[in-house]
């Protein structure tokens, strides 16, 4: 292991119903803004139930509705003009991974004096920690499983063919609501969405060198087994709530920080996958089933003692040479991202050879020139995969 | 699953030479009480070390030795009372999980204005929160990996021949160094004592009955198999760091909450292996070696299915009929528990059927009179089971 800190104050209050403690869980006399999506928070009632929670006590509620998935900086900057004018002292998150992680980008730039006017350099740090001192505390009631950021300090903001990161010690939100029931209205394709975007948070912390990390490696594979048994099953029986809860739990541990604690992590598949999502509009957990399966195969033998062992565990795999074994741990990664609706070739989203160079244009441009945990993902490398994933 | 809230605050620094960290964690200013133990501490140069750390920027330090295993009651008010005489706004604990048990005691007491004069009722407030306002800032630096105090809210007191437990919102500690380099000259005897612990916490939240808690169930099967693999390994070769490091982590996951987060625990062991540390000074881990083994075999049946289970994943035992199986699991662990230098027996304590009654009046005295997952373990139960361990 390396060394580490770990840091994670987010109360999850989990549960069929856990809505009534919403009261319990917001300031007092708190000037609250509600943000959330395209208005599915809306139609199936949550946002109402939200309204009639926070009105129990005395507190003035404002709402900012539209943040869209993959929420862009100019839409984000309305909701902080707004919460500047009205005074706002606490930010409820109704919705997934881009109302929730649109909210940290909020919560930081509010009161982000040296930024005012210039806002958008708070999202030129990267994965170091916006240097903003006063952020506003937030909290989230979550109506898709995928993302983690209920219980991270961080977030994906788009800005033109942009998507960039924000961190901040103090953007964890300092609740999140997670009662599964309230996710059985999702469409199937949301559902799967989150099914293979938290299984590739876990392959993503897990599958580098060993690291002397058995605990995580282990919670690493008891999380993907338990994605790969619930998935296929709240996706066929959206009610079935001892499926969903376990998919909800699961995504939420993929990326609290838990998994990567002491270990050096390989990002590649996010961070090429933003790039397709920025430039192609593929929604990002379709662009990470169709890149894993290509990192995995160019990657084979820096991974090689993963992959097997990962076959191993995950897959029960125990017999055939080294390379079948690892052919087939990749062929049960990409029947399982099939059977939860996934397509896993970038050809079937009309993305061709000739736009690889334009891929690899925006990765040099962000940085991401030296990939993997052991930054030895070039450009070329890059190319490789994207060639390997059409 | 039940519902279930989880909240953890703690700020865990792990890793070699990580004490470093301390000067930045400890408030500037404060007037710093380090509590510590029995005077290993001092021999192994660590409390120097927190000292000259703690020198590093303008603080007041104060110290309060000699808190003993199984932390009494009037030993730790001797603390509170330098502490209030001196107005000490943070205690740093240097020691292992009486000392941490303790500290937390005091933070609590400290400013426990309306039970001035009558502390002894803090402790009667059991599995509650201890009603108490201001409880002052508390961090560790752990010298003994074993009952994850470092990582959780609650603690264990002696007080004449009772044990009793707090519990307060606010006793997390703030930060918890976890350098396991400061492990290495522990006794072999207190390596298992840690071993042993942390096994057992594990144990007592998986070992009840199928809960729908896939995600729970597999985290605690990776720390049982992590602590079966790297305790004799660390017991052998104690400044192997990988295998220590491994232990440590496992310790403190083991009681962090993530284990019983939704699930109905069984903590039987625990609660009667008290009574036998409070009449017969047996040591915690070494009561719980003794009991544990009896509980399995007398909750056969009520346990049956995570019997098989915990067979089957953590010891490989997929052949014979199903009480083989599990009998073989509980051989297992037996083997195991004598592997790292316990005996499984009562009797190798000098304890006897004729003492069995009064550990069962120190349980019906302590309301332990419907213990287990099930509620359902009556003073009869418990006798059965103190029998079987004999």
């Amino acid at each position: 292991m390396q060394k580490f800190t770990f840091f994670n104050p987010t109360q999850i209050v989990f549960g069929k119903g856990q809505m009534q403690e919403l009261d319990a869980l917001v300031p007092k006399n708190a000037r609250v803004l509600i943000t959330y999506g395209g208005g599915s928070a809306k139609r199936s009632g949550v946002l109402d139930a939200v309204k009639k929670e926070l009105m129990q006590s005395n507190r003035t509620v404002f709402e900012f509705g539209g943040i869209e998935a993959n929420p862009k900086f100019p839409t984000l900057m309305k909701a902080v003009e707004l919460a500047r004018m009205e005074d706002v002292d606490f930010l409820l998150a109704v919705g997934g991974g881009s109302v929730m992680d649109g909210t940290k980008f909020i919560a930081i730039a509010i009161h982000a004096e040296q930024f005012m006017g210039k806002e958008e350099e708070l999202l030129h740090f990267g994965f170091s920690t916006v240097p903003v001192e006063n952020v506003v505390p937030l909290g989230t009631v979550v109506t898709l499983p995928a993302t983690g950021s209920e219980m991270n300090n961080g977030g994906v903001i788009s800005n033109g063919t942009d998507k960039l990161t924000i961190f901040h010690r103090d953007a964890f939100p300092v609740f999140s609501i997670l009662d599964p029931e309230l996710t059985y209205t999702l469409p199937k394709e949301q559902v799967g969405n989150g099914i293979v975007d938290s299984f590739v948070h876990v392959i993503e912390q897990y599958l580098t060198y060993p690291q002397n990390a058995p605990v995580q490696d282990r919670i690493a594979e008891g999380l993907l087994q338990t994605i790969i048994e619930v998935g296929p099953t709240t996706l066929a029986n959206p009610t079935d709530y001892d499926s969903r809860e376990s998919l909800v739990w699961s995504a939420t541990l993929a990326l609290n920080g838990l998994l990567s604690a002491g270990v050096v992590p390989d990002w590649t598949s996010h961070m090429i996958g933003h790039e397709l999502t920025a430039l192609h509009h593929i929604a990002h957990a379709r662009s990470l089933a169709v890149l894993l399966p290509a990192v995995m195969r160019q990657r084979k033998d820096q991974k090689r003692e993963k992959l097997l062992q990962y076959g191993e565990r995950v897959w029960k795999i125990c017999t055939g040479t080294e390379d079948e074994r690892i052919e087939l741990a990749i062929q049960k990664t990409e029947e399982f991202f099939h059977e939860v609706g996934f397509t896993t070739r970038l050809s079937d989203y009309g993305v061709s050879k000739s736009d690889i160079p334009a891929v690899l244009e925006n990765l040099e441009k962000h940085n991401m020139t030296a990939l993997s945990e052991r930054g030895d993902i070039s450009l070329d490398v890059s190319r490789a995969i994207l060639e390997d994933s059409l």
